[in-house]
């Protein structure tokens, strides 16, 4: 039974504060929102869970593993460390969509985004520890098939660009309407996505709407843990897996 | 007339690196991607210039105002600090994608972007300084009308963040179809692109192409200068005159 | 009783690396050590631990609380993110400068610091979690009695340093030679010892031959617990206690 | 000529934030510290400057080659990425300590290092670029000779940490004393001064000095230039020599 913690992190009052009392320098707030994100990528990544950048204003992680203390303690660390603080919900479900509702749910409840009452607020609940075990987390890893040669080294790269975006839009939108999983692009040709338990044939749908849709060709390794590292590091392998194989669809 | 100087930034041979000898933790690398970047726009940035992440192991900067000793020296200091190191190509046009073509060939024509054997390669030509003018660069700041009441207060992060980047994926291929511009997604609701010298009509144009396409209703700031600070900067007051006035499209 | 984990933190080789091939740029090496020094202080901090700079490439914590696995994944994240590898040696003593005896000794072991061969070495004994009381980590504050209005605010900067330095050098040496404990400067006015179990006398002592030696004021707040984090805060807030009621000594 | 222009950092109302409302958790406070050092490392250093640690909430500078603009950049970009601002205070003079004596007058003079009425204070006079020369800056690197084999290999950490400490100790009180030199510990077994311009004997001096005060071993490459980073790096190679050939000062 998959049980997957979601944990939305919002800046509190982000918007009004990138303009107040002037617009702030562009490059600015791009350096404090990827450092803000690579903060979160290492503490929650060194306690086994996944974090992704979404919006950056609004950032979406899958936190199983991490109580409630390890949530206060993120949010102090942000509030000692940066010019904003975050607030933080949480939720668990088998289907990842209706955890992040649930953890939106909390967010929303405490405040607007962009309120500027709202500080630090933390709702949520979480996983028993008691009761994990490793089928928690359902972890895919896609990317796209020799984009190196079809793209990277034969188009500029915001063409090549727009392959891979379009692929992912495409791709994002399917698995979660079909499925209620979350997909998220994470650099160069690779989406990580985190899904509810599906089979061989749910993949290869998803791999084939891609295709049809916008002519983009996925293939797809997964895997499944009691954390989000777990499954993530198992559908890794099985994406190489895919390469040596030539195959389209594995799993760990 | 505009002459935007582009560079691209590849990671070399990164895909390979990523899973030598084994595939590296997925949070790990998530963190060295975002800090490049962050580095990436403070170095670039406090020079004037504008850096997108575009896919993290390539991106793409407008670097109008940064010489050749300015590449160099970036290139010295991320292979110092950093466990990978970087190849730049640069090209200056007066449409950005023939500027990124240009400085996308001058990288590929060093090596692919997965040979081992091409490292901090540097080709390009560079915008020179005493014909600088303020009309050299061109910055269109959209972003959406109301998404923290439409989309951030309402519905769960993820539904929020399909309905931006289904506006950001039709406005990239809109504007770089219809007028060579580059798009790029900042975070929050925010996308700035690098444009010719457009139009009233031509930004009101993409506005009702992307309403239309994907329902999403976008507004824009636009202003020109010397360099991309200069330009970014102006279309960011541009757009508070269109958050007070209610229009959807001003010019600084 | 006192049982102090000590690490040493010792990058691997580092002193060939920095000339090699050509002597890299100082301000470069400042970044990569300072920055490498921050990410310790959240990985080890946020664990309840303490890490002090010390010399940059060698580093010493205070790492109660953290187990062989959070050493292994510490060297594993920075091997993946850093263009260098430390290498951890731990010890467990009553007497903080035995353990970190025992702690170098293992290091030492497994190569010189300026091997090449020598990389990613992880030896030592961990303190037994079972065991761990709130007397096991003792951590004095030490700070300089109105160093603003002494020196910041009245001197250069230079001889307000050369003064905090001089009361530092002498406690450090003071606090090693008559008690095993280890202190460190953590910036401003400020020092952190690692102590064994001392009393009130002892901790007198120390102010007057500091007083004596070198003309500078201290004083100090003393905290005990099971991990440096929960010591350090008792300390923190026994040192408010000497600001308001001005003494000179005070246990949390 | 010597013409130092110096820069003091002095982050505003420090000690107070520190412990506002409650003692802050030390592992943030360092982290905040060494990575606002990082960047300025990078800012100032990628435009040929040197900037040292010191007290971490003061930070001492050497800024040939940067103006006023640069300088307001900086403010404006510590401002933008962390929860503290920095006031800066900027001299020029042939004795760096006389540089450094006017940049600390005039942060002085906006108000105390504790005052929450003063923020981002920023007063100087900047080195004349017309007038720069080749002479204007010298900088002299020390190191400990053979400190692997003699301390880092043999002693406990700290204990090798009390050797090379008290070296610095002895080193920066002489050098300032006898020739208004500020000298920095750089990490490892380094020191950077920033110097008059001084002779053979007189660099002979201080190492006779040191080693009869507290018998450490130094040695010493001297170089100078028109900006720090020339100067420092022609010391580095002065360094090198002096370890080819045995020698105990080398001029570049």
């Amino acid at each position: 039974m998959t049980a997957a913690q979601l944990t939305l992190v919002q800046i509190d009052n982000y918007g009004p504060w990138t303009v107040t009392p002037e617009p702030r320098r562009e490059m600015d707030l791009q350096t404090l929102q990827s450092r803000l994100f690579a903060d979160m990528a290492q503490y929650i990544g060194n306690r086994g869970g996944y974090v992704f950048f979404t919006r950056f204003d609004n950032m979406v992680a899958v936190t199983n593993g991490l109580d409630r203390r390890d949530h206060e303690l993120l949010q102090e660390s942000v509030g000692n460390r940066f010019p904003v603080t975050v607030s933080l919900g949480v939720g668990v479900d088998g289907v990842p969509i209706d955890a992040l509702e649930t953890a939106t749910e909390r967010v929303q409840a405490a405040g607007s985004a962009q309120s500027s009452d709202r500080s630090e607020a933390l709702a949520g609940e979480f996983r028993d520890p008691e009761g994990a075990d490793d089928g928690d987390v359902h972890i895919a890893h896609f990317d796209v098939n020799d984009a190196t040669g079809k793209y990277t080294d034969r188009l500029n790269e915001f063409d090549s660009f727009i392959n891979i975006e379009h692929g992912y839009a495409s791709l994002m939108k399917y698995m979660r309407e079909e499925h209620g999983a979350l997909s998220f692009f994470v650099g160069g040709d690779n989406v990580i996505a985190v899904c509810p338990d599906l089979t061989y044939d749910e993949y290869m749908g998803a791999i084939d709407h891609v295709a049809d849709d916008v002519d983009v060709q996925l293939k797809v390794g997964v895997g499944s843990g009691e954390s989000p590292h777990e499954a993530g590091y198992a559908a890794k392998h099985a994406l190489e897996d895919c390469r040596y194989e030539g195959t389209l669809v594995e799993f760990a």
